[in-house]
């Protein structure tokens, strides 16, 4: 049992970026070490377009290879029907993910910055993408700029809120609300958390956030104060929105896993992690892109008062004698 | 009228475990910049033993030359009462600080280690340095490891009250408490922080959190909401506790002050610092240590929302026509 699912996007929102492609073999060690890990929710890979996001040109190939395990949804991006349709593809072959992401921007200026098409043409782009997946898959809707967009500014919430009941009425039974260049505050996060809960209530929804002005922790303890009980973060905080490229520079990683895994349990809100490995791993994320990361505890280790309740857990375990 | 008062640490928790000596002139004018960007707190130097911490070697030439302000406290660390007597003997030429701070440990074994007595020694310590004050002083109590040592493990919440109630005895009306190694939860912060306000009412407690974990700012606002509206941190969350040398590594340092301020802003508490005025003294702070240090709003720039209400404040205060 475990209080939170935590979802590891170290291997696609991280990746989304790097400018070397990292070889799939490397891929694929990685996200089996997640789901040793625990994690049951594992982003994988993108189905972009090779020729824009080099990176993900080998999605089927790492798919074929990388082993399933009961429990785990591995993730998929699809940011179009094309990229539904080798989802499809990949899932009738045998290889596929058992989870697929649909995008939108809750602003109309950043639906079409980033996606390059106005929030109408992009709903009748989900629209067809749900129809495309069929059930075949777990869908998870994500809506961008939820907290405020760096063009338009303040978000109205009953914009997000219309949003997960599009979604929601399209089937989708997950919706991740991203602070994709970190507006969000802990106020406003509380406040869209409750009324998407409350007006979406057979939603699940998922906190996503960038610790891009250094809030991405105190944002989560918002949300899952105000009952949200799913989050994103990745490895070594790397990811996120490519302000550097859009916006004129700008940190914009992911919320840290493993310093996110260690408050939480300092907390004593149980994530499913193993502990014990947690650090090993953020060391591999950080040998695979060549250099030192964003993590906190991947320095100074895990919170002592975690590992000393671990060890009295392990001894109160151990048989008598 | 402000809702917090800030401490900036900088010049001199900040600057403690540098390497490289600060010049004095920088020291200087990176502290009247502070000043001018609203804090009412500074830390302005330490009375260490030069052959010991040589970066403060400095300490009454720095406030020999300093502009003072009126409503602005400029602290100087005292670790003994020969500390105490160097900041008497500046105060009578004229150029003193107005604020000494008295550092204790809050566990025995972490006393012994980094003040190299025992607890009942720096509490002998404490009493000679506060009569040796007298009144010249605004006095203020610092506990360290006060929620959690890395040698102990948890630390008594009632030891901390009892500190804290020590210090009161002996005039001292604000007293922070810190989390040397980034061991506290929200939970800790809210419970220890909510019993020293209870128990010991007349004195008015700061919050002292280290980023060490990732956990610095969620350990502000649950402090904050227990009530606690005085914080340290410094620009570029250098500074900290030396773990490097001590505890075999670890990121120990303080929260960060831009990314203190943004978040705060952001959340409507008034810290009473220019925002116009201070990603360019982040900056400054960085060129003083030639190269880039932990801010996230320095790289991002003040979360828009902020600007925006900035904007707008300024143009209701601008005059018609």
């Amino acid at each position: 049992m475990t209080d939170v699912t935590l979802c590891e996007c170290f291997a696609r929102d991280g990746l989304q970026h790097e400018p070397d492609f990292v070889p799939t073999a490397t891929k694929r060690e990685l996200i089996e070490r997640f789901a040793a890990l625990g994690f049951t929710r594992i982003e994988a890979t993108s189905y972009s377009n090779p020729k824009v996001v080099p990176q993900f040109a080998d999605a089927s190939e790492l798919l074929e290879t990388l082993p399933r395990r009961g429990g785990v949804h591995y993730k998929a991006t699809c940011a179009n029907p094309r990229a539904v349709e080798r989802a499809v593809t990949d899932a009738i072959a045998g290889h596929g993910v058992n989870e697929i992401s649909l995008l939108v921007s809750a602003s109309e200026e950043h639906s079409q910055t980033n996606l390059r098409r106005s929030r109408a043409e992009q709903w009748d782009n989900v629209q067809a993408m749900a129809a495309a997946a069929g059930d075949r898959f777990r869908l998870v809707g994500s809506i961008s700029v939820a907290f405020g967009c760096p063009f338009e500014g303040a978000v109205p919430p009953q914009t997000v809120v219309e949003d997960v009941e599009r979604f929601a009425a399209l089937g989708v039974r997950y919706v991740s609300l991203g602070d994709t260049t970190g507006m969000a505050t802990p106020n406003s996060v509380a406040a869209l958390c409750r009324l998407v809960r409350r007006a979406v209530p057979e939603v699940t929804p998922i906190g996503h956030f960038h610790d891009t002005r250094g809030t991405g922790l105190v944002n989560v303890l918002a949300a899952l104060d105000a009952g949200v009980r799913f989050f994103d973060a990745s490895f070594g905080g790397v990811g996120g929105h490519p302000a550097k490229l859009r916006y004129g520079g700008g940190f914009t990683g992911n919320v840290c896993t493993e310093d996110l895994v260690g408050l939480l349990e300092s907390l004593g809100v149980r994530t499913g992690i193993d502990h014990s490995a947690l650090l090993d791993t953020a060391l591999a994320c950080e040998a695979a892109l060549g250099r030192e990361l964003h993590g906190r505890v991947t320095r100074s280790g895990l919170n002592p008062l975690i590992e000393r309740r671990d060890a009295a857990d392990a001894a109160a375990r151990a048989p008598a004698g």
